[in-house]
């Protein structure tokens, strides 16, 4: 589904859900004729509305699909900057790619690029991310900050701690942060994050930063069975993928808010109590080092910053994690 | 001219440049008939070639037009990454716009996007530069360096000491380096450098660094007519803008080699030479701050460093500078 177009049946009925809206009500509404409208049901149907019919009564919204439909996280959603914009797809190659794209053609800020499967879906230092269809939320935002190219960082943190909050609220699920961009769920890797950002070198010209959160994969690939987890495999049953859309899309709105308010501290004070790193020893593993010690924080800059055994803080920009017993 | 796309013709009298080919050598070489051979070079001499043509003996290309062709760029430089793809445009918005986008779609490390008039030149910032045609040379290299996103501004800066050099040697004028990414002469400024990215927190994706460079521009727009000035203006006559295209395009190539070897250093002692701020007073104006000191230094991240009055050394990423007496 493409920018500004939306199915207006859609929203109607879905904001009227459980009670029956006449034909002619609708009719007369849109201006077309009840056989289009007729149609534009069964079109409905066919993506897995259960939409009921009673001659003389109308139409009544009963039951939506699973779907990350435009309509649906419209309805369910109330954003002020976030999502003003969607750009839906069935299945795509990744979203930040079509993000970039987007952007690079002109996309506001605050622009959603969602898809129900993902056929290249990348991780950081390009790595795969799996994302099979309707199993998880796979997306990624258009940001214009008045930032300069040092700061991005803060956006994967503001990310990750929108997510963790919002999963932990939907679910009740002990989800955790480990720098620089994955959330854990018993130890096991639920969601990534990964920012990315076109700059000029005094500032940025945009973000996308995409997160692909693993909700009701039933398994993995061999090759990451060990690591990765799903929303559903720790909560026992299938989460409502579109609940942890919504709740994610608000959290994010408001800790966007606070980063735009220069008040990144604040976003940090709440990654470090959800964080799963700090105060624990940690082995840290950069492009063209590796080091082990204790993790004490992260800086403003999104850094981490490590004491190692000979007792230096090291400040680590990028590399990956493990944690140590 | 798009990418791939070559006149052959062309690079054949080019490479026998006085010389005279004969019609029967072209028609085998090509496998095109007489008359095709004559409509192109008609199409040559629309360009402005200038192309003698005897009966029984052949053509002679005697004269090329002052345009910055890739078929000349080709013939007169001798390359190995830079410009193995060339991007021709006799006008276009701003060659750096148009680099993002052929990068986004892949094209390749060392890809020059060249155009004879930019109706939307870009400085930092999103200043303008005034890019009349044919009057400089606009252009922009894709790079795709094994970086990360901070070691950005080191291409700035590797951009600058071959411009310099460039113009030094083909023209014998004193040009000097401005941080972070202009070239004076005689005080007033000759060319610019901006240079953008697309990374990930861990990894560049792709550099694009345009330059644009007054070669023969005779007169300025009022607002910076006190500012601007053009090689032609301080050599006293016009400057050939295929020689100082070659030359940079080696120098950059020679230089971006160094820079691959790790060895920035090096570089940086070259733009120190080259440099007008170091050592000198100067007034820093930064988004949110102003200070004055003398330049010290240039440190690895190309960031510049400030003594104070007060006799702290400041760290500067992005700023503009003005020099004092």
């Amino acid at each position: 589904m493409k920018d500004g177009y939306l199915n207006e049946l859609l929203l109607l009925l879905l904001s009227k859900k459980g009670s029956y809206v006449s034909g002619e009500e609708i009719s007369e509404k849109f201006g077309v004729s009840r056989t289009a409208i007729w149609k534009q049901v069964n079109h409905l149907r066919k993506l897995g509305y259960e939409i009921d019919s009673v001659p003389r009564v109308g139409y009544c919204l009963k039951k939506s699909p699973d779907l990350l439909l435009p309509e649906e996280i419209i309805q369910n959603s109330c954003l002020e900057f976030l999502a003003r914009k969607i750009y839906y797809y069935p299945s795509i190659g990744s979203t930040n790619d079509e993000a970039k794209k987007l952007a690079q053609n002109g996309a506001p800020h605050g622009t959603l690029v969602i898809a129900e499967e993902q056929t290249g879906g990348k991780g950081r230092l390009g790595r795969r991310w799996v994302s099979p269809p309707r199993e998880g939320i796979w997306l990624s935002i258009i940001l214009r900050p008045s930032m300069e190219p040092y700061e991005a960082p803060r956006i994967t943190i503001t990310c990750a701690v929108a997510a963790a909050k919002a999963i932990r609220k939907v679910t009740g699920i002990d989800c955790r942060i480990k720098w620089p961009n994955d959330l854990l769920v018993e130890g096991k890797k639920v969601a990534g994050i990964l920012t990315e950002m076109s700059a000029d070198m005094d500032s940025i010209n945009f973000v996308v930063v995409g997160i692909g959160i693993n909700v009701n994969n039933a398994d993995f690939p061999d090759e990451i069975k060990e690591t990765a987890t799903s929303l559903k495999l720790a909560y026992g049953k299938n989460v409502d993928r579109l609940k942890i859309l919504t709740e994610f899309l608000l959290q994010f709105e408001e800790l966007y808010r606070v980063l735009e308010e220069r008040n990144f501290e604040k976003i940090l004070e709440e990654w470090r109590k959800l964080s799963c790193n700090l105060g624990r020893r940690v082995r840290i593993i950069g492009k063209n080092f590796e080091l082990e010690g204790i993790a004490l924080d992260v800086d403003s800059d999104g850094a981490l910053l490590i004491k190692t055994d000979g007792g230096k803080v090291e400040r680590v920009l990028s590399a990956d994690v493990s944690l140590r017993e």
